[in-house]
Order: C-alpha cells, then structure tokens, then sequence
C-alpha cells in the first residue's frame, strides 16, 4: 500500500496520446529525404540533433522542428531548397495543432482520486503547448497545480517539492517514463508508479529493471486505484 | 503610499538587459538579406510572423527563431540558401548564449525588499531559457517563485495567483511593458509599476496614458523603494 499525499501525472503519453504523432511526424519527415538515407538512419540523425541541442532547447515540438531543419541541413549538406524547409516547418506546425485524445480511463481514475488526492500534472514541454493540450483535455479542473518542467531530473523534482512545499515521502509521480518519471522521484524519497505506453522516445529509454519499495508498475493507468 | 504583501518582477529589460540582444539579432538578419528589402521592410515581417505565430509558438527564442526562417522564406519567395538557413539558426542559438547583464542597483533593491515581501519573478518566453538566464543572473534566492507565463494576460495572472493563493489586492506586477507588466494587473484588482526601458519590442507598445489608483510610474527600479 502507497501512502502519498500528493499525486503528480506526467501528461503526455500518461494522460493522453503523443509519441504516435511524433512518430508520424518523423515519418513525415524521412518521406522528404528518401533520396538520401534511410529512414533508420535520419531517425538517429534526428535524435542526435535534438539530445545535442537540448541544454539550448530544452523539450517539447519548437525544439524539435529546429532540430529537424538542422538534420535537413546536414543530411543535403546544406542543398536544401526552401520548399522542403516550409515543409519542415509545417510539419512541426501540425504537431502543435493535434487533437488532445485520452488514454482510456483517465478521467474516470481522476474523478475517484479527486478530493482525496492534491493532483498535479508534471510535465516537460513547450509551455504555450502543455498549456493548450491541458485545456483542450478538459481535465483542467481535477488539478490543483500545473508544473511545465524545463527537465525532469531530480534537482528539477526537488526545486518543484521545495517549492510547493510538499515533503518527497508524501509525492507519489506517475508516469510512461522510467528515467523521468520514476527514477529521479525514488531517488530523493518520493514514490514513483510506471503506465508503460506502447511506444517510447529513444531518449526515454533506459535498459535496466527497476527495484525499489517505493515503486511500483501497473499496466494501466486504472490500476493505480489499486495500489493507493 | 503602495501596500503589496506580494511583488514580482519581470525579468526581461526589468532584471536584466534583453531587448537590445533581439534588436542585434534582428540586424544580424537584416543584414543576410540587405538585397531583397529594407531594414524597415524585413523588420515588421518579422514582426508579422512572430504575431501570426503567437497562438501556435508563444513567446521566447525558439518561436522567434522559428519565424525568422519563415520569414526568410518569404522574402526570398522560397529560393533561400542551406548555407543562409544555418546562419538563421545560428542567430537564434546565439540569443539563447547571451550573458546575463544585470541593470542598475536591481540587486541592491532586492536585497532591500527580501525578508519584507514575498517576491515572485513573472516572465514569459522560453521556459529552458528563463530558467538559464535566473540561475546565471545568481538572482535566483531573492525569490520566492518564479512563475515562466505563457502570456501576460489578465486570465493568466488571475490563473497564477489562484494557484498561488494570492489576493490581487495584495500582489503588486513591477515591469518594464505597460501592456504585459502593468495593464492586465490593474484591470483584476492588482498594483502596476511601470519602468520603462530604452528600448520596446514593437508588439509591447501601446500608444494611450495610464491613470489608475494602483498605478505608479517610476524611472528606475531603486524609485520602487520609495513608493512601498
């Protein structure tokens, strides 16, 4: 039995779908420079632009449609044209305008929590972006706080707790990321919970199993009523 | 005589200088395209791009580089260079290098306030970027929060001080746009200050006087001393 007081919900891929439009839009993007390399090869080219520019960028769709012109830029060795840049830019675009779509059974688990619970939702990202995909979900009113991270590491945790004034032994995260959800939680005292989602950013990835008393994995998000 | 409970600040052009590195990066651009238009000319394009783009990219860096290739694109009917696209991003990832550049006697005035306010740092832009520039400003234990907006409007700072548990009437906005800093805040109740800085990005200005109760215009941020 997990005790917290505090639940935080990462968003993205915990409350609502959104590496499969990311998939999409890289799909979209290998399309455009099928002459020059293969699909696997761009996605890695992709990623190393964005891990390299993330202490600059940050997360979240801006970041990664500039990281994108960039893998453009390198894979034509700089013999873009400017319709495959607007192209680009349009794909990014896109990204920004999709619909919110929930993962199954979220609202009903946060209508039972509510009240119980103080709910926050932890999430990275572009701020005007979280904040839109927050209002479009609908779930706005279940939580007392919205914290948009620049990162998830457990100094970022630890200034958030600090912050909001809420011991790590009362804050339970839940989330589809092990190494931003989970580990840098339990590692400064808190309860970390683990939705695996179907698919994963490489960058999210990590390679190890978790053990720890304070963690837990559940398959979906309706069995965390379960464990509290 | 001004009686806040709770004063937060801008940042950019309040705490530290930062339109001046836009206005340089804006003629670092100009300058690319000297042959297509006038300064002038490419300047408000920016501008329009940056505004069209505010409801999908927000503030800050990214959105700002983001619309200068567009408007890159533009300008030059989509026959734009790789080699002039690298530079384009280069610009932007300058901005994001700046160093932070204090103004006047803000830290005296600080250290004067501390202990007696809860102080607040209210700032759009860049989340990743904000963060950045308060650690290097060594700012950043003189505050109790530091809220990243992704508007200034009166929805958003009523938003903001719900969530913080902040009477209006108690909570004073210090800042350099009449527009972001002071008008929202007086319209819900709260105290605006107003100091202007040298230099305003054009979307900021706003061409009418203010006259309020709460409203108080000052030359310098020590002057803020003198009306609490």
């Amino acid at each position: 039995m997990m005790k917290p007081k505090i639940i935080a919900f990462d968003a993205d891929d915990t409350l609502w779908h959104n590496e499969p439009y990311f998939d999409e839009a890289q799909e979209k993007f290998c399309a455009l420079f099928d002459n020059y390399a293969s699909h696997q090869v761009i996605l890695q080219m992709i990623l190393n632009h964005q891990v390299k520019n993330l202490p600059l960028y940050g997360f979240g769709i801006k970041a990664f449609t500039l990281s994108m012109v960039e893998t453009a830029l390198e894979l034509t060795q700089n013999q873009i044209s400017g319709n495959a840049i607007e192209k680009i830019l349009k794909i990014g675009k896109e990204l920004l305008e999709k619909p919110v779509e929930l993962l199954p059974n979220v609202e009903a688990v946060l209508q039972e929590l509510k009240g119980k619970y103080r709910l926050i939702v932890a999430t990275k990202g572009d701020l005007k972006d979280q904040h839109r995909k927050l209002h479009d979900s609908g779930l706005g009113h279940y939580f007392h706080h919205i914290e948009v991270m620049s990162d998830k590491t457990e100094v970022d945790y630890s200034k958030m707790l600090g912050r909001l004034d809420i011991p790590p032994s009362d804050f339970m995260m839940i989330g589809n990321s092990l190494k931003s959800d989970v580990l840098p939680v339990l590692n400064i005292g808190g309860w970390g919970v683990h939705i695996p989602y179907h698919t994963t950013w490489a960058y999210e990835r990590i390679d190890f199993e978790i053990e720890h008393e304070n963690f837990k994995a559940v398959a979906t998000i309706k069995e965390v009523l379960n464990i509290l």
